[in-house]
């Protein structure tokens, strides 16, 4: 079924212009750049974002944007139930990003999470705010043009991932016929995989073509839950159980630390390090190449002990000290001095880190020192 | 730095064929297919893969595949500890895909691993086997080109999520002269999101901008810490805190699924059925639109509970009835009285479903109820 099939009033559809494109900047043009080693231009960008100044729209992957047409007044009425928290103002300044998915969704999420990435610099001051909204088991042909219809009214950018070939088809066709910017984040991965394997997908969303959970799935599972059992010192003698060991003093993030990587499949243990507390002599006994210690800046650490536990609702009275300067110090001196002791265990600064980044750092070293590979790498066999 | 002043030799390099190219297929033809509708579609793809056949290359989104070249002798002596589980027979067979980051590389690694899902049936018998090998932190074109190479050499896949434009375009440009298949995951999308909000992208992997981790990350982190606690109904007094309840009988997936929502920024509490034993007074005070059951069908989750319990070291006499099947029917009612009780509790079936699955049904679920739009979705402010 083609659209306008499906759509008999197609011609009055392809008028719609959202009314919130009115301030999309149309094509600028390539300022010369002085030329500059990679590491450089990384560090210019870094220190420019830093003193807060817009990147202009310049980088060496910038193709020209295609100016907007005109903007024609708007033909459809805008259901105000249809959009979270909708108002006039708020259409015009918060851009939309759309993600539409057959299944569950996670992937286009995670996609437009990463590239959002690269715009903190501007979001962290609202400077060009954005609202996703994620549309997930969209499995209907239906479905999907209405919520395509939907992000023409509002001026969104539809990103989707759709595994039945004949949605991503129509999505992709609807999106040209009403202007709807777009981009399709699994189909080119996947056709680069059926090329590469020569084999067709299944164009079926996971789960859906009924192949069950694999060992693997089940392995991830069962290390969940072993991580949370360990979880702050829980069975010091099940250390010898887990891959990954991780130890700390308090809130170096080895509680959410654990549960990442548990969830890639690795049996994390987590062993607290407390001033003055003699560690398990079992965490002596392992073997040390499973051990990662982590540290942090004291000012940081001191700040999200605090804050923590103000969450927690305690007083001053109760954890006098936990977080005190001085004793912020001295315990982390106190870890430091088990960290000399422990030689081969690698520490990890985890200031300013997110746990993603701290996990990628974990597993790298892990792996290295594995498999010995001239270029160190996660491997995995499906 | 063009890469053939890096590497001056490259008109050797580009005879590279790997020779695990032999068995690629070339280009094949759409063939007939009779016109249905796309749910009939899907129902007869999932029916081949259940018979075990494998899908021919015709689906819509298939662009015929360019005849390869003729392979001619690798030049280049291939190092055999570069590869993992390297053997000649090996690398004819399994088919590599290389995912290269100059971030954490965990974005290339979750697609690949959903458009992986794609080929579930082939890969489930060993029809198609891949081997993943992550490359994170690659943020520098030496190694870039390294791995470039040994790409080239094993007749890899390359999938790059490179946030450094000058980076991106050398892979590009490596793997066109070397004849690398290659696709970029995040350079498309982040270009679609640039353009949409008319601002440059950094060009900087997460976390190399300075921008400070933002409110949301810490109440992630936060989320997490809460939703261990509250595992296995250790605090029913804290109930009302969550913001999502799963309840269901054991091994129905409340922990695994309860951490997945929480590193969503969830604040989940799991609250066990046993048969027999009374549910916390406070189950039944909170708002029951929080409020989750989870069942499974009985054959299904005896297996699982014999197989936990094999992997526990337990004898058959420690728990005798646990995994036995008059005990598993008489919980599942036991559940299933309860859960009629309390009609507003969504009850949602996870037999057969990957915890990723379920989350993105109960993530529909609640945000639906709270939000009362009619197009659900799960929204979210940058």
């Amino acid at each position: 079924m083609t659209i306008s099939q499906f759509y008999p009033t197609i011609n009055s559809v392809t008028q719609i212009r959202a009314c919130t494109r009115d301030d999309q900047t149309g094509s600028k043009t390539v300022s010369g750049r002085p030329k500059a080693s990679p590491q450089l231009n990384r560090w210019s960008r870094a220190r420019a974002i830093r003193s807060g100044h817009k990147l202009d729209r310049s980088s060496p992957r910038t193709q020209p944007l295609e100016p907007n047409p005109p903007a024609p007044q708007l033909s459809l009425p805008v259901d105000p139930h249809d959009a979270v928290n909708f108002d006039a103002a708020d259409v015009r300044t918060v851009k939309s990003i759309y993600m539409v998915s057959d299944g569950t969704g996670w992937t286009a999420e995670h996609c437009v999470s990463a590239a959002l990435g690269q715009f903190d610099y501007c979001l962290v001051d609202r400077g060009c705010p954005v609202s996703t909204h994620l549309f997930s088991g969209i499995d209907d042909m239906e479905k999907l043009l209405e919520i395509t219809k939907q992000a023409a009214k509002e001026g969104a950018l539809l990103v989707y991932t759709l595994a039945d070939p004949s949605l991503a088809s129509a999505a992709k066709q609807a999106c040209k016929l009403w202007v709807v910017p777009s981009t399709d984040v699994l189909g080119p991965i996947t056709e680069a995989i059926a090329s590469h394997l020569g084999v067709s997908p299944s164009g079926l969303p996971r789960g859906a073509s009924g192949v069950p959970l694999s060992d693997d799935y089940f392995r991830r599972i069962e290390a969940i839950e072993f991580t949370i059992k360990q979880d702050d010192g829980a069975s010091p003698q099940n250390l010898a159980k887990a891959d990954i060991i991780l130890t700390g003093v308090s809130r170096t993030g080895k509680t959410p630390l654990s549960i990442y990587l548990a969830q890639k499949g690795y049996r994390v243990a987590n062993v607290p390090i407390v001033l003055g507390l003699e560690m398990p002599r079992t965490l002596c006994r392992v073997d040390p190449s499973k051990v990662f210690g982590l540290t942090i800046n004291p000012v940081v650490l001191q700040n999200i002990r605090k804050s923590r536990a103000k969450t927690m609702g305690l007083s001053s009275d109760s954890m006098s000290n936990y977080w005190e300067m001085d004793y912020v110090r001295e315990e982390l001196e106190f870890a430091g001095r088990l960290f000399a002791q422990n030689p081969l265990w690698p520490v990890i600064d985890v200031t300013g880190k997110a746990i993603e980044e701290t996990a990628a750092v974990v597993l790298r070293l892990y792996h290295d020192r594995k498999a010995k590979c001239i270029m160190p790498r996660i491997s995995k066999r499906y």
